[in-house]
This record gives C-alpha cells, structure tokens and sequence, in this order.
C-alpha cells in the first residue's frame, strides 16, 4: 500500500487539513489511510464517499465514521469543537443543490467553522431571496450554491458585499451541460467580484472560506482603522 | 443573377415580410434584390448590414435606404405606418446589447408595431430594473435582451406574466463563449416559459413577437371570455 | 425539510402554477411537499417522475397520484377542468419524440387547455405532415417536437402563421450529440420566428404556450380590430 | 523547392485529377506547381484561390488561368471538354451558399461533367423548391448545399431516390457554429442514405461524384438487367 | 397507438424501404408496427434491436425474426432474394468495428445486395490491407468501417477509385471522443471525394450504397460508352 | 444616450465602484458616462481602453485620463490616495501575462489598495518561484495569474496559507485552448481552497480582493482572539 | 471467426509485440486469439481486460492468465525475463492514478522492461515530489501519470533532462472534464520537450518507452562521444 | 522591465536552452531579453517572430538576427556548430504543414543537431511515402507534422519502430478544427508507441527529441549489450 502518501501536515503548511476525497478509491486504500489517522489521533473529512464503500469498510472504521447521506461526507475519528459562528452563510438556489451545499457546511464544521444553511431561494421566486437578504449581507463570506442558469450568483452579487464564493452545481439537463453552463455564467457575471470553484466542489468553496477566515486576523491588522466593510 | 429567388409571398402565407440578411451578400447581389423589390414597390428590411457594403450599392438604392447605424438595419423603400402601440417591450441588460435590441426594434417597426426600448437595467444593479418592473409588466409580450450570464432573463421570468422572448448576445470575453452561456443559461433558466432565439438574433425574436400579435385575435376568439392576462 | 420553500403564489405572480420536477429530489422532500399541497387543497403537476422515486412515495401520496408513464409526469389532487380548446397543437416528428410531446400535452392539461397531439410526421415522409399541415395551420400555437436534424421545425415555419415553440429531443446518436443537434438547428433556421426551449423540456413550451395564451386577451383588445391572424 | 512533390498520377490511380488547394500556399510554391504543371502540358485545377494570392503569382501564369471569384476556383492551361451532361445537379438553399456550390460545379465541369445549378430553394419558402422537385428527381447523382438548419437535405432525402452527396456550408452566425450545425444535422438526417462531406467542400462533393460517375458502367454491368433507378 | 405512422410506400419514391430503428421505441410500438407489417406481408428490417427488446415482443412476432445479435439486427417475415453480388466490399479497420460492419452488410442483405465483409485491415499493420487492395479495387462501392484515428480511410481513397462510403465509430476512449474523432478525420481527410455518414451508422452507408447501385443503371445511360471506372 | 444608466451607488451598495467596461461601447457612449462623472466629481475606473477608442474622445476626457497601454486600464477624474499596502500580491507566470496582472493591480490601486507585482515566475523554472516564495506568503491575498497549463496556481496553492484567486489568461496556442485550459486547470487543481475568475479578468480577481479586504474587520472581529492566519 | 487477423510479426517490424485491447472483444473472439497464440507458443499482453470478460473465458486459457486487477492487465503464456532495469520510472500524481500507472509498468515488464513506480507525489503536497527528485532525474525516461490539472508534468519538466512521457488521466470531476483538462494542460505546458499520450493510455507511454529504449544503442552510437545526458 | 525573469541556466538543469517565444511579447520586452543574452555572449532561439515585430527592434539587434521567414523563427548570436548528424527525420504531409517542420529543424540546428527534412509524403499518395520509408527508418528519431487527418502519424507508426514524436498542425478548414483533429487522431492513433505535442508545436517536438537524444548514451549503457534498436 506504498501508493498512498498522505499529507497530514498540510495543516501547517496551509491551513486546511487534507481530506480523503473517496471517490475512485479502494477500500484497501481507504482502510490504508485510515489507519494511519487513527495512528495519529487525527480527524479525517472523507468526501464523495458513497454508500456502497461505506459498507465494504471493516467495522472498526465504519464504527468511527459520522456520515451525512446527502452530502457523502463523514467525519473520522476526533471531531474539533465550533470555534467560528456567524461568518459564512451557505445560500442555495433548489432544493436538488442541498448535497453541494451540505458538502460545503460539513466541510467548515469540520475546521471548527458553523455555517447557516439558506436552501431554495432561487431567482424564479424572487421574494424568496428578498425575504432573506438581509440576513443573508450580515456574513462576511457567503457561498453561493446554484445550477442551471446560476442567476443566484449574480442577483446576490449585486445586493450584498461580502466575499461571494460561488459553487456551481451539475443540476439540471439539456443545456445545462452537467454544471457548465453554470460554471460559465458565474464566470462571466454581470455582478463584479465573484469567484468560483470547481461544479459541485462544496469542498472547494469551504476551504477557500476556510483560508479567508484564516488570514482575517493578519488582514484586519494590515487594513487598520480608516476602512470597515 | 438567377441564384437570387426572393420569396415576395412569405407575408401571404405566414405573416412575415421576408427580410434581406446582408452579410454574406455581395453588393450585385443585394442590389438584384432591391431592384425587383423597386419593381414590385415592395418595401423591405434589411439585416446586417455593414457600411462599407452599403456604400457599395448604387445611388438609385442608397438614397432610398433609411439605415441605423447601431443595429446594422435599413429600411428600403415605402414604410408602412405604425399600427400596433404598447404591445412590445424590448428589455436589454446592458449597453453594448443596444444594438441587438435595435435590431428587434426596428424589424418590429417595419412591421407596425412601434416597441419600447429600455436599456442597461441589467442584475447587477437590480434597483434599475425594479424601478422599471411595473412598467414591463404592462406590455403583453417582452423581448429580454442579455448577454454574458443572461440572469436578467431569469428576474424577468419570475416577475412578469407576459409572453418572454429571450434574446442572448454575443457580449462578453472568456467564459461568455461568443454568446453561447448567455444561450445555455436561458434555456436552462430555473423560471418557466422563457422562449429563445440564436445569439443576436434581434430579428429573430421580433419575428416571433409578430407571430404572437398576429395570432393575438383568433387566440382570444378560442380563450374565450372567461380567461384574462 | 427546511430546505423546501415552495413557491405556491407563483399562478398570481406569472399566471403559472409551480409544477415539481421530481428528477434529483428525495422521496422525502417530495413527500413533504405534497404535504403542503395537499393542506392547501392545491393541486400540482410532477414532471420528470420515475416510477422507481414514485413507488417510494408514501401510500396516502401514490393514492393521489395520476401518472402518465410515457411521458414520466403525474397530476397531483384536484384537477381543474378544461377551459381552452383548439389553441394548441403539439406536433412531433417521431414516435420516440412522443414522451416530450406528452409531457408537453400533459402539462397544459394540468392548466386546463386541452392540446391535440400530432405524431409520426417527421419529413423524411413529407405527405405525412402534408396531409394533417391544413389541420395544423388552425391552430393559433403550434409546439413542434424534433430530434436528430429537427427539419420539422423549419419545414413548420415556412407553412404557418402560428405561434412556434420548438423543443428539440435527445433522439438520436452520434452526430445528434444528445439532442444538441436539434437545438442548434432549430436555433438557426432558415424559417423566422421560431423559438426554442431546453432540450426535451415538454413542460417548457407549455409553459411558453400558457404565457401567449394567458395574455391572449390583453394582446388582441391592444392589436384591435384592424389586423387578424 | 522540394517540398512540393505533386501527385501528377493521381488520376490514373483513382480516376480523380490531383487539385490545388490554394490557401496557405506561398506564391512561389503556387507558382513552382503551375510550372511543373506546364512543363507536362497538363490542365490543373485551383481551389481556394484568393486574389491576393492570384495577383503574386508570376505574369506568364496569371494569363493562363481562369478564374471564378465567387467560387474562388481556377483553370490552369488546357481544359477538357465536356463528356457528361444531366448526370448531377447541384442544389443549394440560398444565395450565400452559392460560392460552395459552384466550387464544386467548376470542379466536376473541370473533369468533364456539366453540372446544373439550382440555388435559393431553401425550405423556409418551400414552394421554391416543390417547383424544381421534378427537375431535380431526374438527376441521377444530386449534391445539396445547405448551411445553417441544412433542412434542404433532409426534405430532398425524403423526395427523391438520387444519390444525395450533402455539403454543409458555415454561412450563419451564433448557433450555426460555422456550419458544424449544419454538418451534425446533415449526419443526423432523418432521412435515410445520405452522405456528407467536409463544410465548405464543394469540391470534395464533386470529387465524390465523380466517384459514382466514373463507377457507372461498371457497377451497371454487375447490377445487371433487373434492377433500374 | 396513433403514434406511429409507417412510411410503408417510401421505397416507391425513394427506392428504400423503411427500416425501424428500434431503440428507444416500447414493446408495443414495435409490436404495433409488426403487426402492420405482417397485414401488408411486408418484410421489414430491424436495427438497433438490443435482446431485451425482442425479448419482450409477443411470441408470434420472436418467431418470425431472424436476429443477428452482432449487429443487432433482424429480418422480420419474407426476405426477397438476393440480386446483386460483387457491387459492394464492406472493409473495418478492426475486430470491435465489426458490429458497425455487419449492420451494413445485414442492411444490403434485406435490400437484395450481398456485400463482401473484409475485416481487421487497419494501418497499423499495413500489410493486412495490402494483401487484399487488389481485392478491394474490384468492388465499385466500398463501405469503410473505422474508429479512433479511421486512417484506413484516407489510405484507402489514395488506393482505390471506387465510390467510397466512410462509417467512423465509436470505437476506443479518451481522445477517440466517442467517435467525433473518427468522424472528423475522414471529413477532413487528404484523399479526394470521400463521404461520410453518422457514427456508428453501418445501416445509413448502406443505405447511401443503394442509392448508388439504384441509379447505376440511368447513370451509366447518361455517361455512355467513352468512359470506364 | 438613454441606453446608459450608470450605477453610481454601487460603491454604497456593495463597496466596489463600478467601473466602465469599454469594449464594444462607441465613443459617443463613452463620452456620455464621462460627462455624468465629472458632473458628479467622480472618479471612474475604465478597462479594456483601446488605444484606438481613447483618441476618438473629446479632448475635454483626454486630457483627464491617466493611460497605461500595458493593461489598457486608465484612470478618469481624482484618483484616492493609497490607503493599504502589503495586502496583496499579484503573481504572475510569464512575461506575457502582465497586461492582466497589471490590470489586476491598477483596479486595486483605483480602490486605494497597493498591490505588489510579481512577474515570470512560471514553474518550468521552479528556482525563480521559490527565490520569492517566502515573500509571497506574507501577503493575505495572491492574486494568481498564469495561462497554457497553469500549473503556478496549484504550486502556489500548496505552498501558502493565503487567499489565493487565480486568473486564467488567453496565453498560448492550441490545446491552450484560448484560456480554457488555464481555467479548467485552475478549476480541477489537486490544491485546496483555490478560486477563479473569468480568463484574463484582472479587473475581476481584483474585485473579489476588495471584497475580502472590505470585510476583513467584520470578519476579524467574529473570528475572535483565538485564531490566527 | 475470419474477422480477427492477429499481426504477429508486429515485434520484427516495428520493435513492439501486439497486445490485445480486451474492451469491446466477445469472450469468443478473445478466445480465438488466444488460441492462436497458444499455437505459436506466443506470450501475450492483455489490457482493460474486465472481471466479467475474463470470466467467460474457457478455463484452458483462465488458467493461463497473469492477472493484474488494479491495472486489469493480463500475462498470458509464457513471459519473457526482465532484461532492462533503472530505466524507466513512472511516477504517479496521487493514489487514484495507480491503475494507469500500473498499466504502464506492466506493459514494460512484459517487454522485459522492470519499470520503478513512484506514486502519491502530487504538487499539492510539492514536499512529497522534492524528497524523490534526485531518484528521479536518475531514469533516463519518465513516464508522469496525472490527472484533473496534471501540474505534476510541468514541474517535473522543469526539473529534469529524462525523457518525459506524460499521461493523463480520467480522474476527477466537473471541469477535469474526464481527463480532457490534464491532456490540454500536459500539451500546453510552459515546461519544454514534454509529450503525451491519450488519456488513461498507460500502455501507450510503455510503448513510446519502448520505442526509446530500441533506439538507445543506435542513437548512442550517432551521438557519439562529446555528448552525454 | 523587471517583468522578464530569464531562465539562462536552463541548459543547465534540463539539457534544453530557453527558446523565446516572440508572439505576444512587445518589442521592448524582446529587446531587453536579447541585451541580457548579448551581455552574457549567449545564443538564443526565437520562435513565432513575426515580421512585424522583428521589424520594430532595434537595429544592434536586428543585424544579429538569422531569420527563417518560413517557419517564423531567429537564431540571435552565436550558433553552435552542428554536433549530431543522422539522429533524426522530420517528415511532413503537405506543402503546408512545412512552416511547422522547419521550426522543428530549426530548433533542433539551433541545439547542434541537423535534422534531416522529407515534405509533402501524405499517404493519399502512398507511394511518395512507400519510395522514402526505407530511408525514414534509419533514423532513430522521427518527427511526423500532420494536419487535417494525420493519417501519416498512424501509417509511420506501422512502418518503423524509431521513437516517433507527432506534431499536429492547424491546416485545413471544417471539421480539421483548427488541428483538433491532427491532435486526437494522433493521440487515438491504431499504431502504438506514438507520443504526441502541442499544435503547431515544432519546437515542441524539436525539444522532445533532444531530451531523447541527450539521455542516448546514458540510456544505452543502462540498457546494455543484448539489445539492438
């Protein structure tokens, strides 16, 4: 098993602890890794792990695992206490765009970050949106979850200026293209400033909040005193 | 010249005049066309066309063309007089979709029908279109005119019960593809009934506004009276 | 279940009832919000149903339930009556075109208009839409359904004043690239006026259809006596 | 100069006369060919000739060429008569397609075979082409030249039993893509045997002609007596 | 079942019979058309059968099939004799393109046609195809079968002056692109006068190879006696 | 002109100005924006400048403008003084980046925030990243600008704990893909936490940083005592 | 069974044994092949051998088969020893290309090439890459096995002077675009001399390996002695 | 000018010079290069520098300037003498892919390695190839530039069993897709072994070939007595 090389010291290098994303493993591999983590007493995010593999887990790590079905995700091993609430809000379009926005929740949960989860509040119903606006400006980072057209993306972009992370989602058929006609129209938004990460990365649009929260501190001090947001 | 076979009787058998899409065209054979439209003192619109294939026609046509720089149109020969006020609302998000806009506009004006042209309330600054939204809404069938994301199409969809012709447009750099987002992101909208055209096709989406007013009397013959917009 | 917010004031709003696209959903979110329709004594359309999500589906829901399998859509609780009959002809090049044509069919029927469906009259055998072309042109809105080359919907839109609302279909391989073909041509038809939707969405051009019918009236008292389809 | 190595016994290889094809090629490449090319006394065909590049090339052979600008074809020295006349006609939906379609009747009236030339009987007026129907149906090899929607293929694939080679033309903007629509939808015909060359290639589809004539006899000896077109 | 309109007459005006194209089509649909067929005492060619499919049909309909499960392909009732013979060579590059190639030879089959099936010839070892181009010249239609590269292809229109019909299928992975690869190459080939058809379309290159054969006998009248392939 | 309506309370909306987008704008629009900002004492942000659009300008906006070819961004009206330095790094790959690193760097410095510029550090010579790389890890924020294969993003994204929007730029040939390849690079990187913008959109990677700086009090302060970049 | 024609000499003709691309072959012409070779006492390499295949195989031939699962690759019959070792690594970006990386490794061995396989060394950790750098610049041919943004390949191109056989892989989501992001990316690398196989192809890069590896001594004995790597 | 970071000591580490990549740069920035290589007395290779640029440099470098306007390529400075004869055949398809050749040849002169040069041998006049194969095969390294099908690549990788590098190239129109098709036929080439660069990429595969040609004699002596290319 000399084909896995974990990096456990990611953490100190970067800031983000590395996550096993599951998809395409093994479960000998998977087993493999961790292993090595419990070695360690160290958590472990598993990501995109779908049941089937779960399931092939030998018991004493599946006995260890806190999984969430909608999202794929599980949490090994040792979980770290909310340090951070009240600085990311997950707002998603559908219904069917939960599991990347779960993905994205668990994600910070699991670096001690609790966000709040806005689901459905889509364009097509814009009082939705309206209703929960300003609740939504009060976060200094919103992550923006939406497939199809993405309009989410661009309405938020224009009523709110928090640092907009945008995640598209593979929702929808046709000419949706499997997320990438969402990627794209957040990419060439009308609403200045918007950045993107991976279709259907809940993980991604996490870990970059994760390193924007990680520099506030050390940013807040080079700002100073002459500008609030 | 034979490989010209204008079609005179287009209106007589769907309702549309056949307009002259110039692009592609040499200027003998555009002016091949404007003369048998001369002899049949039948008034035509033409498309796309560039100035420098304008100033290659002869006197005799220039002189009876009335051209819009903007959208590339002209007008040739006797206009028929606006019959239609307040049906048509030609709704673009930005300032460089003016001249797609115009097209539609002008293409509904050859026909009669005089629209409403409001410009650069794209998303971004919602403010802009809510400040118009009322007045949208008055207008039976809106030509939405949008580039880029395309994510006015989508507000508009939410908000108005009227009959929605989208128009995407080749505006925009990187991840808008030439106008391809803007079209992928309408048709996949999360709000129902939007209807689209080609990318730029100003003409396109007036020529389907013209096939709804034209139906519009025998249409509420059938609905009868106990159905109303 | 917060994730659900149902948009049950979208008929006064847009004059279009929200219907449920099923694809993606869980059966539990489903089931929830048919709990709110039936408190609300609302009756819903359910597109995109599988028989495999519908079978999971608590029985007090399945009891309610009046599918259609061909075309994967189910009418939920009370259904109104019909109120419009003869403004719409849904016209399909193929039979394997027909499961988008009755999704088409099915609904409008759920808003009360009663559509005549057309089948089989693809133009590979031209007598075939030659015969029943004089039945179609009665038609006010005409919903052509196409796959592959989809030279219907151009062939359609030389022959008739109608209303056009063209859906492209997956129909089709290799070079039908998933019905991306379709919608391309029928984006780009050499016939004006056409106008397209997503591929395979059914329920999108009856949307469409329901937005011209719903300003019907509207549209005809500003057109006034002096033009007629 | 030797990376020019002309293909001079191509047509007693496969029946067809090597051609040049023009673009790209420097004027002392072109020229280097036309002069090995005089030395045999050999007649050359040039495609894709612009002027530009026409004008460069030395006077002793510009006098010996004739050219065609609209198709942008030339004849270089002696030209064959015409052996072949009614065997192809080449069939095109508009007036911008005519470049195309006289490339490739210029390139079979270079190997002997007067081609006919109908242009402008594109569906969308489909009474242009219901004229010519019978005209068309007694050629027994019929090249049809269509950009866009190409819905011209299929309706003459449906009409009429002619070997049908079909040339997708990139005039159209936006969901045209360049022609590659046309292509897809040509490839993806409902109608059944027809086949398809490169965009643009005229005289690709004339070389493929000239496959099927110089084939005849042949292949009507070993069809034998009980079997007629 | 008035969703299927058989175009039983389609060989009185094309010279083809219709064939149906199974997949995607129900048990009953096929079942339906059976039965018409069965009333007529038509044969009919199926395509596209996958075993599931005839599994399901009535029993009355399974005995009457002569399937090929290569090609997927079946004979249903009376199957006319065979007429002509050494017209046609069908040549695939390799073992896994034999499905495609026998679809062809199944479809010439039912039309009366026995073709020649050459297989496994592809460049990679030249020899393979040399050994037998000889063979191969002596057929004045050949039908090439090829996937990933279809450099076969563009060897064999250097090699041979035959009427040359080009199947690319979807044969390999990655940048084979499901075909669109092989597709594109025999499009763009540097060989004079190929034609392609639909990836995978072993029934379409028959199809175009029958119109050829069917109007061998009118050409060959019309070119007369001073030429020879 | 009414085809303008500029969003000057952007900045009050969402802390960014709005900037003018000059591409495709005609000097009569663009002149029209410039008066409205010097009648309000604006200062104006203007990208995508050509050279040959900024000479067609009234003298009275000329002389007003402070140019720089390199980015073809210019400063219009008072510009506000530098109030942070020491934020953010712009990092570039190659020489033939800097006009989007520098147009990333002039936004920042229209808002007030010194940027630090960091050219041809592409690592197909690794040695020059990591000569800088300790520097680069003071700043919060790393704006990453690189085309062809991108791979500076990903090295960097391994290597810092910062912030890090990446820019995909046009640079390159071929599979290069006009920046789509830079950008799906970007997008699918092995590293954490990366984001992305629209290809060749400094002025966008700039916005988003705005974005974070605005918030980094607000977010410092939730953040609290116990955590640090 | 005349449709498989095995190119047995392939070794003496071009250097490289044929090996047998299992995917798409019947049990029965997979079963003929073996036959032939069990005849010829011919060692065979199979690759993207399934499970499923090789079960169906008859047991003579199951039990002469070598399987690999990871790389599903199989030795069947006799295997040559290991002539060559230190010339070759393949080094794999992380966990999830081992099956690729494998592929590549085995087609060497059975070539008598023993290949040395570094995994998990990815740029994300570029910790993990620097610890094997020096054993890596130590094989005067590299095969680098990466996918999603494949950095790996142009860090190591910037790292040393081997010969650099690049693969992508299919790994990944969303924009990694089944491996098409990874090829694009090796193919525009800013590090020079790279090049690349089809995506997954692990025994295409062998093959290339190969092809150096025959050629050593010739190209030695050119290079002569001023020169050395 | 401090935005150019030279990589003089590339020879050094990877056994390439840095090549300086014209197209894009501006002439200052080339001219601050050049003086930086001037003062260090070292050679440098231009590539895509075009007319226009080369013109605009100043004179002291434009006297040191050894121009091929063919391939669009500069030797600056001193030249190396040529060191390896006999080690490598660049083969063309077509006069129009030579620009391509030459900068392979070029880049290889321009490292001390004089390339052996065949154009214009595509395989639709196989016997052009057939009368040079038996020279192609004495040289250990082939380069095979390609467009349009790149039948060529695959039919080499039949024939010989030198190392073979492909270089696609972006001539023809249509489906040639500007050498995405040269690209994936080459990269899903039926022939094994072929490795494959970027298009148009000539010194690509220059560089290529000199990483093969710099590990020769290391590599022989790995591989040892009993094996022979």
């Amino acid at each position: 098993m000399t084909e896995v090389v974990f990096d456990f010291d990611r953490a100190g290098r970067i800031g983000l602890d590395e996550a096993v994303f599951c998809a395409g493993k093994s479960p000998a591999q998977l087993a493999f890794i961790l292993d090595q983590a419990q070695a360690r007493k160290a958590g472990l995010l598993l990501t995109r792990l779908d049941e089937t593999l779960a399931r092939e887990l030998p018991e004493r790590h599946r006995a260890a695992l806190d999984c969430c079905p909608v999202s794929r995700t599980a949490f090994f091993g040792p979980l770290r206490p909310v340090a951070v609430r009240g600085a990311v809000a997950v707002v998603a379009a559908g219904t069917t765009d939960a599991p990347v926005a779960r993905e994205a929740a668990r994600t910070l949960r699991h670096a001690g970050v609790e966000a709040t989860l806005i689901v459905d509040v889509g364009v097509a119903g814009l009082w939705r949106l309206m209703e929960r606006i300003e609740e939504i400006r009060n976060f200094p980072v919103v992550i923006a979850v939406a497939g199809m057209d993405a309009a989410l993306a661009s309405v938020l972009g224009g009523l709110t200026a928090s640092t907009l992370i945008c995640v598209p989602t593979s929702i929808g058929y046709g000419a949706a293209e499997g997320g990438r006609t969402a990627l794209n129209a957040m990419l060439a938004s009308c609403a200045p400033g918007l950045v993107v990460t991976n279709i259907d990365s809940g993980y991604g649009a996490a870990s970059a909040a994760l390193r924007v929260i990680g520099q506030a501190r050390r940013l807040a001090g080079i700002v100073g005193g002459d500008r609030a947001g």
